[in-house]
């Protein structure tokens, strides 16, 4: 089991739901090939509207983005573990926002 | 196309999906400013339940929520823009809360 | 009326759908707890997908995960505030990530 503690990076990937690789969904690679590099935990979240970097080039009316909703993909884990799977995200994300953030793991309770 | 790298500011507002103005979901009239303010991108996400700043005076039950329930605006810019439509948005927001961290802009590709 | 500004901390805590605490879920307790503590705001939010620490051991399959989908609580408020209420909070969650950021609050305008 994977220890986690003291300041971390949160890392932040915006990306839109209808983008796709491989035939699936961007961020489902994104996740099955964070699962295959061992990162210890990720969590995918959908927004109910929004626009920008995530959003296609012909998304000119705010109603048509209920068909490519924003999608968040959140990873908490060390610098040089980020750092190690950073260079596959960024091929697969074309178009959208990376961030980092520091944080302060207080608690960790991994898969038993 | 907007560059953004970086050390940048993620803005987060919090507010009631059924808060209105001018007849419309407040978190809508937002989002439809920032852009007529060139902001490069925005994300809005519905929580599921909570209470707080967001909710009404007369939600004392917590089953209540369930018909106003928690909205967050996302925004990832450069501290001069978010200053610049900060004022409209504390104008806009009677209930919620503002808040501000700095993130590190990894990668950015906008709108082709 | 509590008042927020300046320099706070926000708590989130990532932990699974379908965990239980005394026949209801884990995530609906933790907020009731907050409540009670008369913390100033929750929000939570439910993820689409993901894996890791909030994820039962017997997840092997992504699919699986949709019955146990991860719960994001976030909280803001004072360092001391949170700081009183995270024993509670470590007690109630047995699988998930805890962590702490610092956040600047710009307005918070509370239950009138």
């Amino acid at each position: 089991m994977k220890e986690l503690s003291g300041e971390q990076v949160l890392l932040r990937i915006l990306l839109g739901e209808s983008d796709r690789q491989d035939g699936k969904p961007t961020y489902q690679a994104i996740v099955e090939m964070l699962r295959r590099e061992k990162i210890s935990g990720v969590t995918v979240l959908r927004g109910i509207t929004g626009y920008g970097a995530h959003s296609h080039p012909h998304t000119a009316n705010i109603l048509r983005l209920s068909q490519d909703l924003p999608i968040i993909i959140e990873v908490v884990d060390s610098q040089e573990t980020i750092e190690r799977v950073l260079p596959q995200i960024e091929q697969a994300v074309h178009g959208g926002l990376i961030t980092m953030e520091k944080v302060r793991v207080i608690k960790y309770i991994g898969e038993k």
